[in-house]
């Protein structure tokens, strides 16, 4: 007898949508059939008429456990659970890598600290807090514990020493050796540095400013840097966060070529454009990222990738920034030491199904594909997570296509003080979150436990590292 | 109650390969399941241990009522057994449209011949059989019958009137509007009679001669030309045999450009090269093939297409041609007056498998890709066939990777006088072949009723003619 | 003593400008020096302070000995009159290459239709007259000749038979053997078929159709075509009155590639654009041309081209044609049926003076190279034409940048009804025509006398036909 | 009367090779003339029958006054008249730009060097010592000054303090605003320290692992590098010392894109490959250059180059380092602490007629460009020097194409112990030598003297700022 039977939703892959009974079994998929053929007897059965059924969401780019300041944040408890509420049933963290420890040990203590602590499973990217030349040979034990991508590996200077070009192509040569994946925060730190402090000399220091200090060639030659240095090595690339209309084609170029390139945008750069650096301060602070916010002709342009599958998935870069406190460390200060960060851990499915689907974008498959099949395949938890097959994981969302809701940050469940989507309307909504077979969030309330997540051991699939298309 | 349960085989779609259970029910697969996990009743269980449990093959190329000379020839009937002894359960073959009489009526002609006469589903791909304007027209109407493929169109001087520029266009501008895709047959006529003509004038007439009078820069011409008339409307093409790396350049260099183009090779241009042509006669004109089978750097690239993706499907070019007859027409002709055509119609899947996965040139899951799923989605035929997946046609082979044996013409079923792959060893052989749920082929006996193949109308899918990748 | 000499004036080549006197002994420049340093005699002095020394200009496009009605023509004597009043001193036009007649024969027929007729010198390309094989054997002859450019081979179906693919890339093995220059004639006639049958079927008659009738696609796909038959002999191309952005692109590519690829674009497509065929009957009639005028763009572009240096020479096209005749054979006729046609053999020089030096376009030794070095590069002619340095003809037009003129067909000598330049202002005008050391055009007077003109045999250069960049 | 007449010698520029008279009336040429045409008087005639007659060849790139150890070299006098001997009439040597002094004060210094020690007319570029960003400000001052072009833009650290993007886009900015051209010397310095320490760390310290220590990547990152920030500055750069064909395909890419990029190559890479640094110690250590001399594959690119045009000049890079020296600061040291450097200013014109023009890979018009020619455009010294033309500085070089010379160190005139190119055959050899109208190298002697050299100042070319092809 099955545990939990799914029956009469629109079961939504990245290849098909149909309407199938999905049975469960413990933890995973055990079967998918016509609707009722069988008369399958389940302990629980639930009617999934007028809902996609659709594989949970994987949020490959979250920034939870990284504590900045001596305030206190909410942790992997509160923002998992925020996750959850927005379909999201995996999330990928960062773990670092310290120069002089090991990596059990490092590891260990990230895997402690949240031990018990998560509504739904987890993933580490190890990263490199020093480029230490020895922290290159502890990658290759990282990719044999099951953290096999890395990063951001940072060529932006704002965050501790940035790498250079001898460490990162030393690290492309190990991993591509070992069979790892560099994740890439794609600035060039020489180029911020020279544009931030000419225009400090200029005495221009307001926050409308920022998207001058980065100029869309800072990242488009960090982009093309790294992926020389990649097709060199033959090493596989993910970059974090993309923003721009010439990086963007320059990955698209390394692609055709056959190199293991990928990409990822977020949704501030697909919501929102430079226009709101233009705002009262209150507001723009918000806005403070690092690549910042772009034109509208790259919001199009990144439109464009979403729709064409140039960009490979959807991550939020989410960052558990109160506004006020943004607000207070930012008093008197000049734009390039306001700190930076968004708070967006819930809202990733719900926006790109409301700007994406419901107004015509791209379909339903390609929603899962950006959300969570990519995410589940270049990063190695597919089949296991990213598709509704039978014999992966019961990780599934129930999306109701027909609610119409305003957004406020009373509604959501991520503790912060502000959402940058406030005031929003949004098409659809998650009904139902089902974590490895348990039902999780349901009827809008969290009924799941903390500690259900899991960590997730990962490996690099053969066809991410060895992509098919083209020398 | 199940009427035919598969199970404990290893199922392989264009994306995974599990162990699984597959449940029938009249022609369609209605359950795929953990092996045994519901305790399924069935009429009939198929214990598939040890075997592949493959999509059934699809052949989108064969020429079979196509009655070019007066003597009989196997028609439909032992072709289509023939077929379904090597794992194909779906063959496209040709229809004529011709100037002045209906679709209706042209259509319904070739229909009343394959009445009752097929062991498995059928198509067809209109032809044109002159370049008539008053044709573009019916295009539209052949469309709307479900018949939306168009070719082998013909830059080729040999078959009758070759369609000029004018009539491509136009063609292609019709298609566009109507949804349809052109299948293009890609040499230039003219260039062809250039280097035929000069050769004869030297006194050249030999078969060995067949390379020269068609080099591959009259593929590539071909290709590019069309390709180029193509972008202008925005059409689909589909180039039928495609020979020459060129050519196949050609053709992913636009595709990388977001244009829906597609191709095909065949078995021969895979498993020789042109030192065929330097074997005595009666070895040679088995391989007189237009386009001719190209140098070994050629095929090189071919396999590099199949194996990186570059091409998309596997036809035969299917001609039930005896040996003995294209003897008899040959006497003291030159070698442009020999004859063409090659039977092969019942080795494609068993060919690919054991030349392609067997010798690790590529997984199983893009052999069911090359011969089954993309057929399927290029000409309008996925998920109805193409796939194995719940609600898909129970078209399915189990294919035993175990069996090595030695081809011999007297061992195929094809009713021809020889094979071009005499004393080849083939690793791999097809076991059971089911068509739309019957059982067809099983101990090496066909099994199964002529008429069971039915007419498929066909509709390209949106996704083909606007395939995602990239402006 | 010098026969003749020009002191002070600024001599401008491709590469210098400079003041210099230019001393002349018989047919030949002889010196070159600091003005009056050596205290030269000469029987002749002309103070040229203040005015252009530019080496006479050469028109490579010119159909004057072309009576395709029955009419009386101007003919070599008025029209090579004309052409020295506007700075011309050379011109090639065309001789026939017929089917069964020898060379010899024919170019002696033409011969002696221009001896004692020329007021300057010329010389022919080869044309051909049917796509007959027997005459590209006759290429090679014509070769030896002195007679190595060939043209306009024909992809237009409006002149008599156009080439096919076998006979152009026959010729152009022929050419690349025998060290000659296929002059071309892009438009694919097969389409413009296509769009002209299309037009007329929905009765659109009129002129203002014209340009839809021969979209770019129609000169772009000929001049594809041709590069790639071209680039498969290694032979040199020369594009006659190029006249699209599309087509440039591709000669620009494959000149980049380092192929022999030449091209010509005429003042028409400079001075107007395709808003001419929208005006009324008695003006858009003089329009008329095979490829049409085009759009600003297009226009834009190939200004572009003029300045860049992708444009190799500026030609007139020039036919004799009078609009009173052409209005009288229009008639009730359709838009394909108006002949073609315009005379500007006068205006060449003047025009890209005046629009595009005197406009800041170009500059003075970039006109000098589009109206003179180039053309005496491509076709064989330099340095004995094209260039002031001793050893060179005495061909030299004293150029005056001061006059500003209003144009009327009435001020012009080529003896039509008309001018497309009615009543534009042209900055700048020859004060001064010398061919081979002879005064010609001296007051506003042809003071020369016919017969000075002489036949010039040609051999094309090797860096011509292996220009250095690039494999 | 002229002070000098050369009559009967085959006069030789970029584009013509004539037998002229040249003129000459104190230090610049004021006649060219068909031989003896004007019965012309001089004080002094020279018979230059059989003679080529080039203009003086221009070193764009020497390190004369660069005392980098204590020990006494050969100065601005010996090596001036060394370059003087080799044909070479202009050389341009580096002259410092020093953080907190003035270029007034800091070039003056450099000029007072050189006042009265040369033979042959010099400038300079400037050269950065250290990346400060208020000499940034000082090279539009340099600019000024006439000193317009920069170098060695190091991004090799080798040499103090590389500059990294943040500088280099600056200097880019700053001079594409003034009208200079960066000269890049082109290695990635962080990537040479990587693979630097690798061989290190694992005991390879011997001359044959120079290869490996700078692998073509090395050079080919940071060309790449340089043309991205210079693209998006629209500024000049001149590439020293290209080694890799990597490297230049780069540079023709950008080329071809119309941006104002050129290179240079030296004659050891075209001498020589990387097999020299297997040889024994003695040998090898002649050759240990940065970059390094490379492949057989890249040695046939620059030939390439040469012959197609890709790369625009020859200079040496010529340093007086002895090769006793060059051991005895060896002695027990690992291959990167070996000093570099490579004497052959008196080499570069001989070198390149004996292996380019006697051996048929270049004509002698492509000869005179590269070493003569476009150093003197790209530099902004045309025309006053590096062509023959009336007005033009009387630097010429009577070359004799017949001597066939053994070549060793003891023959030449730069005061060094050793030649690369001992034992080496040269066809060709310089027979005059003239300096702004004074013979200074006759019957093997030097007769001028010292001070005749004088500095030049100089501004580049808008030609060379704004190449015509191609936006």
């Amino acid at each position: 007898m099955l545990d939990l039977l799914i029956t009469n939703g629109k079961v939504v892959t990245q290849i098909f949508t149909t309407v199938l009974d999905v049975g469960i079994k413990g933890e995973k998929i055990v079967v998918l059939a016509e609707p009722r053929i069988l008369g399958e007897e389940a302990k629980r059965i639930i009617d999934a008429s007028g809902l996609y059924v659709l594989p949970g969401a994987i949020d490959p780019h979250t920034h939870i456990q990284m504590q900045t300041s001596g305030l206190p944040k909410p942790g992997f408890d509160i923002n998992s659970i925020a996750a959850a509420y927005g379909g999201t049933t995996t999330l990928i963290d960062f773990a670092p890598l310290i120069s002089g420890k090991s990596v059990e040990e490092t590891f260990g203590k990230r895997r402690a600290e949240a031990e018990g602590r998560l509504a739904i499973d987890y993933a580490f990217h190890a990263k490199f807090t020093s480029p230490s030349r020895d922290l290159i040979e502890e990658a290759g034990v990282a990719i044999e514990y099951g953290v096999p991508s890395f990063g951001e590996v940072n060529l932006d200077e704002r965050r501790g020493t940035p790498a250079d070009d001898a460490f990162l192509f030393a690290l492309l040569q190990e991993i591509k050796d070992k069979g790892g994946i560099a994740g890439i925060h794609a600035e060039n730190a020489s180029l911020v540095g020279y544009f931030t402090n000419k225009l400090l000399r200029d005495g221009k220091r307001e926050l409308r400013h920022v998207p001058e200090s980065r100029p869309n060639m800072v990242e488009e030659e960090a982009v093309k840097r790294t992926i020389f240095l990649a097709e060199k090595t033959g090493a596989a690339l993910y970059f974090f966060h993309l923003s721009s209309q010439e990086a963007l084609k320059a990955v698209a170029e390394a692609r055709d070529q056959g190199f293991p390139i990928y990409c990822e945008t977020c949704p501030h750069y697909l919501a929102f454009n430079d226009e709101v650096y233009q705002r009262e301060m209150d507001q723009a602070i918000q806005f403070v990222r690092f690549p910042p916010i772009r034109s509208a002709a790259d919001q199009a342009a990144l439109w464009q990738g979403v729709e064409d599958g140039t960009i490979d998935c959807i991550g939020t870069d989410h960052v558990s920034a109160f506004l006020s406190e943004k607000k207070a460390l930012s008093e008197g200060k000049a734009f390039n030491e306001v700190p930076g960060g968004m708070g967006q851990i819930e809202n990733r499915l719900t926006f790109m199904y409301s700007e994406g689907v419901a107004k015509g974008r791209i379909s339903v498959n390609r929603l899962v594909e950006l959300v969570s099949s990519n995410p589940a395949k270049v990063f190695g938890l597919y089949p296991q997570k990213g598709t509704i097959s039978v014999g992966s994981d019961a990780d599934i969302v129930l999306f109701d296509p027909k609610p119409v809701r305003k957004v406020t940050s009373r509604d959501l469940h991520m503790g912060l003080d502000y959402t940058v989507y406030e005031g929003w309307t949004f098409v659809g909504w998650p009904a139902m979150t089902i974590a490895r077979g348990k039902v999780i969030i349901e009827d809008g309330r969290y009924v799941g436990s903390l500690g259900n997540g899991e960590f997730l051991k990962r490996r690099i699939g053969k066809e991410i590292l060895f992509p098919r298309r083209r020398k």
